[in-house]
């Protein structure tokens, strides 16, 4: 399986490491053994080797320049832009982990676009393209034979699409609803222990968990996108981020906590998906409730069925390996595709 | 796809009610549209259509005898055995839910043999021949081309094998244990919330938790089984009950309850398969722990892995329409396979 890589930051290092350091059990246990074949980046140039690129020579190079990738023998880097190379040159998948849009969702769904055109399976990072406009992209796949894995884009590699969109399929998914931002759960976790919100945010930056511009956690808006991608994978539904109802933890208070740990309920940020919509709140949960028992940057998905009742999946939201094993995951879902053929 | 049941007792009628039932959803949503032509039971006769059984039909004959089935074009009854059934006619799949027998796994054994060598993929709630000389089936199978997928012999339809198995493959799998007996999960909840063990397990008899002979559950054989079942699925290990350190909860006092309770931690009947073995025993468990959270007769189950950390599931272990749906997730698995090809 020869995979281009669309993108090479955080991400595409974490899944090139974990292809080279495991290379062996992949190859003997899942008879799966990829090439790297391209990497394209937005300003740090462009590779290409239909023989394979060195995967330890691309974790030297890391975030550095690929100009300090050495020639080699059918190396190739002079491409006008990522499009360039998806449109030119061979291979079976098209990683997707370049930088998201949640707004436009460009330019990944040109690179989806282009992936289709030229046949080549699709795996990808990248909330852009799954939370806007996906049922058209998953439509022109279908038509041209083409899968699209994206595992990544809700909860890393914990299992989480896949188990909505397979595991569970015919079930009769109801309603999905969860803590899928870590960064918001850190806080109210923090919060709960005692500490003002300020604080909370503060620890939560110092330990990389929220961004210097907190905006897009603490106020619901990396939850919505997530809203968005589950009404997708789960109902078949398109929506904006305009027609859901968010509201982040920015208005709950000290007292507010202390309030419904009093009544034995815990402050969650809930994310929710369902046939009819979805939504973003904070809404306090009976300490019954596996989801009130998620502490801090863990995330977790409640699936709601018709024949299986609730089914709840706990584990790891965010991180560089867990972000890399969910495209491995695609990839080897991918690999058992294609040689049961 | 066309089905042979071998079995035709609470989870094959649950299975049947299911297609019967689900049948415009899975035909509109997943193009997925089976026929059961035969059903193989010890006492209650045979059918085979090649033409395809009605499902009405079968759930009105229910648990009664299939000469109760009325006479129709193309039917036949006249088999001696299950195998003659399974050797003598078609089927793309066989649906293996006859009685487990977890000593010698016969006759399943047989009949996954039989539908080996006749090409017939196989989907199985049957504990026996996943649990008792596993590896070998599935090399003879892998061998033949032929899928074997067994997703209701652990936790019924919560995804706990496809998890393993495929969601998490190359995640680096260190140990599985979890909460698979919801019979004694329930009597632990009961006796935490005041109830001596009799009480507890007289409650749980009544309601349909636990058999008039409770000891499969309480001693912790169940859970042991369901051991040898994930040591196979997830490590490729086989092995036998006698090798297993198996304690089950007949030794937990109330005043053992008691004292954990006051040390803020909380007993459980642990299942746990690692590379290197298994065992069964009740764990006093942190209130932190997943594990710890899943009351009454609710399963769970947590992957320790290497690039994922924890990972946790948490959903139904039993039922007619939950198991039945385990059979289902599993057709509907081998239908991508196929549809895919």
């Amino acid at each position: 399986m020869k995979l281009m890589l669309i993108g090479f930051g955080v991400v595409g290092q974490g899944l090139v490491e974990i292809l080279h350091d495991k290379k062996e059990t992949l190859e003997a246990q899942h008879g799966f053994s990829p090439q790297v074949v391209g990497v394209a980046t937005g300003s740090r140039g462009f590779l290409y080797n239909a023989k394979g690129l060195s995967l330890s020579t691309l974790l030297d190079v890391g975030r550095g320049s690929l100009a300090d990738y050495p020639d080699e023998e059918g190396l190739e880097r002079d491409f006008s832009d990522a499009s360039d190379l998806i449109q030119g040159r061979g291979a079976d998948v098209l990683v997707e982990i370049s930088p998201t849009n949640i707004d436009t969702a460009m330019p990944a769904t040109k690179h989806f676009q282009m992936a289709i055109a030229t046949k080549k399976h699709i795996v990808t990072a990248n909330k852009g393209p799954v939370a806007v406009g996906f049922s058209q992209l998953m439509q022109q796949a279908k038509d041209a034979g083409v899968h699209i894995r994206y595992e990544a884009t809700l909860m890393a590699g914990t299992p989480a699409i896949n188990i909505g969109t397979e595991a569970l399929a015919g079930s009769g998914i109801k309603a999905v609803r969860g803590i899928v931002n870590g960064t918001t759960n850190y806080i109210l976790t923090q919060m709960e222990a005692g500490l003002a919100y300020e604080d909370a945010l503060k620890k939560a930056q110092e330990l990389g968990y929220a961004e210097t511009d907190p905006t897009a956690d603490v106020e619901g808006l990396d939850a919505a996108a997530k809203v968005l991608i589950m009404m997708g994978a789960f109902f078949g539904k398109d929506a904006s981020l305009k027609e859901l109802d968010v509201t982040g933890i920015t208005g709950i208070s000290a007292a507010d906590i202390a309030e419904a740990k009093e009544a034995g309920e815990r402050y969650k940020l809930i994310a929710e998906a369902t046939v009819t919509g979805g939504r973003v709140m904070p809404m306090r949960l009976p300490l019954s409730d596996p989801l009130a028992q998620v502490s801090s940057a863990t995330n977790a998905l409640t699936f709601s069925t018709e024949l299986m009742g609730d089914v709840t999946v706990i584990g790891a939201g965010a991180g560089q390996k867990e972000t890399g094993f969910a495209l491995l995951s695609d990839l080897l879902a991918l690999h058992r595709t294609i040689t049961t053929r």
